[in-house]
């Protein structure tokens, strides 16, 4: 992509709107723009990134057995009448009359529908397990929507249903998504610490958040510090047993800010304070909702009995803030590689030079045949100017084309993340990126 | 992916309520299920067929030079009432009132909140073109929604807009979209002829509708036989002159019911008379959103100027249906390859026995490692079920693996399209599938 035709609306300055550096970064590298209050668009860089994002989250998904489906923005009120949570869910819930004078909503959350579509076309035992899960927008009418997509009203989750037999497989469904989050924040480039947490409107007796530590975060959180070396496994057979790594995560000590307490029992030196954003939130409520709602299934010896849940969500649009929190400096924001809008900035620093044009085309035939997405600096902005806007939207790797370097068969090689800067040959800077070497 | 474990709720009897052909199958197949009226869940199945045609959507949007953006579903009255079309728009506009009674809607079409990104972030003629899309849901109210996905109330569409500096380049602008929407339709394997269409709601003085053939298709039209021969240009190239690409397709006479008439000057016997469905609709209505909303560009000589527009859009969900419409048989759905949820059905005749399994696993590995798709029949239903079963969803190709077939060495391998049926050794089929030979 040539950045003299791509939309990307930088600010020099830092709008006044704006409370927190995610919230202000990403106006200000033209990601998104407010549309009214919690409610934004996604311009070109943005979405990249929601959709990077958007595709870790599903391929982790689907690695862990569940399978993707899309259910409605705007549901019927009946269902939530039938759970019984229709009255509960006040305000927050964006209600709608439709022409006919039916109670409709926006979908602030999907348990009801879910639950609807499978006691609909699941009957039998021989069917389970499921796991559902969709990436779709919701909306919840918050009283004050603030700090940009981390709190919007119109926002992305990815939102996944289990369905088991009995409590036993219920809990085994609940570990795979538990060791599922650990991977796909770790892929994301995020530390996340998962954390026993309320059940809340969502009910059940076992729930955790998942937490991801970043300076800028909105709550304290503490933690045995032995948790912050941990990464998740390279390779899980989603078929065996998982209990032990999920034992080995939670046996360590991990509270947010209102369960911490005196008798954490961890020693001093070991307990970590530190702040935090909460990114996903996984619940095992057991029958609440098939129970009222009649989805059961029969069992082997042919009686019926009501379906054990679970539910899982990930805030996919809030991560792209949460991300930002977790990385970035004074001059702007540093993309983990996996999420990064384009992978290298190509910045043609005399662009309309014959000679460093195509330089600049060749690199870029090259980057892209080796499957990097490059976004060129074709325009005829300053040098300084052009650094401070690749600085400002943080793509991992910035390589610099100038007629001087050129001349002495050299081009510049920046990553984003240390700073460090190098005087590369172009083949050397070309197979430094592609990994064939350097 | 294992059909064992797949959700995939097919039905043996036709539903009721569905009037028309890819309404029922979409329903049989296990693609969709009715939330309520007009409003409609998207199964695992469906969702692929949905993406893939999103995807080829996305591909050749980017390849004219548009750009993806994503809008929020909830819009802000108030830009409707600057626009001047709030009142206008009637019942068919889902309203809304937040918990701060603000007038709120969920878009019916997104003239207005395109405007406003650009109005506040595109100033100067240095900017322009710009063609900014988005694939996102629309909410429209219709009295009577029925036929599926056809006409549903939430519905998922393309909608792009272009902004430009003066009628003629506009007009260029709206020639690459013409072209687009021709490649478009040709990669979902569908006939699309453009018609000259009325502006209707949106305005403007040009605008063209793309119609699919389908035998069931919902309308009659009519068109110059010759129109039905014609193909896209393989290689575009979008800076370049589009002028005869389009003169090219629109000299030959095209015209739905309404425009038909006596004077259409075809022919006899070169007149086809068909029936359509509309899967696209493509409008240039110049300045009638930029000058109300203000939506000016400085030019050259530094006057401003109010910059000039139009949309385009393809109704993606609707797509879908339309495909079914034009691409089944009394068996099922014959998917194209390009949209085909999983290119390959690979049916075990006999689960459980050792050597098929074996075979079956075999097979995968390798059909998946060539990069194609497959969905594994590994149930234990009787042969002409599952034939039933793969005919019902249409795969482009089922693989048929028995112990009978492997004892002599081959399987067979069906093409769904046509229904030809060829015993081959397991090379071959693997030679055909992958392209490598056969």
């Amino acid at each position: 992509m040539r950045l003299s035709r791509y939309f990307l609306p930088t600010l020099k300055e830092t709008p006044s709107e704006a409370e927190i550096v995610s919230h202000r970064l990403m106006l200000r590298a033209g990601m998104i723009r407010q549309h009214t209050s919690g409610i934004y668009s996604w311009l070109p860089l943005g979405l990249r990134v929601l959709r990077a994002i958007e595709q870790i989250v599903r391929e982790e998904q689907d690695r862990a057995g569940a399978q993707e489906i899309l259910m409605p923005t705007v549901q019927s009120a009946e269902l939530w009448r039938e759970s019984g949570r229709y009255d509960d869910y006040g305000k927050e819930m964006l209600r709608i009359v439709d022409r006919h004078e039916r109670d409709m909503l926006y979908g602030p959350t999907h348990e009801e529908v879910v639950t609807d579509i499978f006691r609909k076309n699941i009957q039998s035992y021989r069917d389970l397990p499921k796991n559902l899960y969709q990436i779709h927008w919701k909306f919840r009418d918050e009283v004050r929507p603030r700090f940009g997509v981390m709190r919007g009203r119109e926002f992305l989750m990815k939102d996944g249903y289990s369905f088991d037999l009995d409590p036993l497989a219920a809990r085994r469904a609940y570990y795979r998504m538990f060791v599922a989050y650990l991977r796909t924040f770790h892929r994301l480039g995020l530390k996340a610490i998962p954390m026993a947490a309320d059940t809340g409107p969502i009910g059940g007796s076992l729930s955790h958040e998942f937490i991801i530590l970043a300076e800028t975060g909105e709550s304290a959180v503490f933690c045995h510090k032995d948790l912050l070396d941990k990464t998740p496994p390279q390779n899980v057979d989603y078929d065996g047993d998982l209990e032990p790594i999920f034992k080995e995560w939670t046996s360590l000590y991990a509270a947010t800010d209102e369960k911490h307490g005196p008798d954490h029992g961890v020693p001093e030196g070991d307990l970590v304070s530190a702040r935090g954003i909460e990114v996903g939130h996984i619940f095992n409520f057991g029958t609440k909702y098939s129970v009222p709602m009649g989805a059961t299934v029969t069992t082997q010896d042919g009686s019926s009995v009501p379906v054990h849940m679970g539910s899982y969500g990930i805030g996919v649009s809030r991560l792209v803030g949460g991300i930002i929190e977790a990385s970035h400096d004074d001059a702007g924001i540093i993309w983990p590689d996996s999420v990064a809008p384009f992978q290298v900035a190509l910045v043609n620093l005399k662009a309309g030079d014959a000679q460093t044009d195509a330089a600049c085309a060749d690199l870029e035939t090259r980057l892209a045949a080796a499957g990097l997405s490059v976004l060129i600096d074709d325009t005829d902005e300053r040098p300084g100017a052009k650094f401070a806007t690749q600085d400002l939207i943080g793509l991992p790797w910035q390589l610099i084309v100038g007629p001087k370097g050129l001349a002495r068969g050299v081009v510049e090689l920046k990553r984003r993340a240390t700073g460090e800067r190098h005087e590369v040959t172009v083949e050397s800077a070309l197979a430094h990126l592609t990994g064939t070497g350097a």
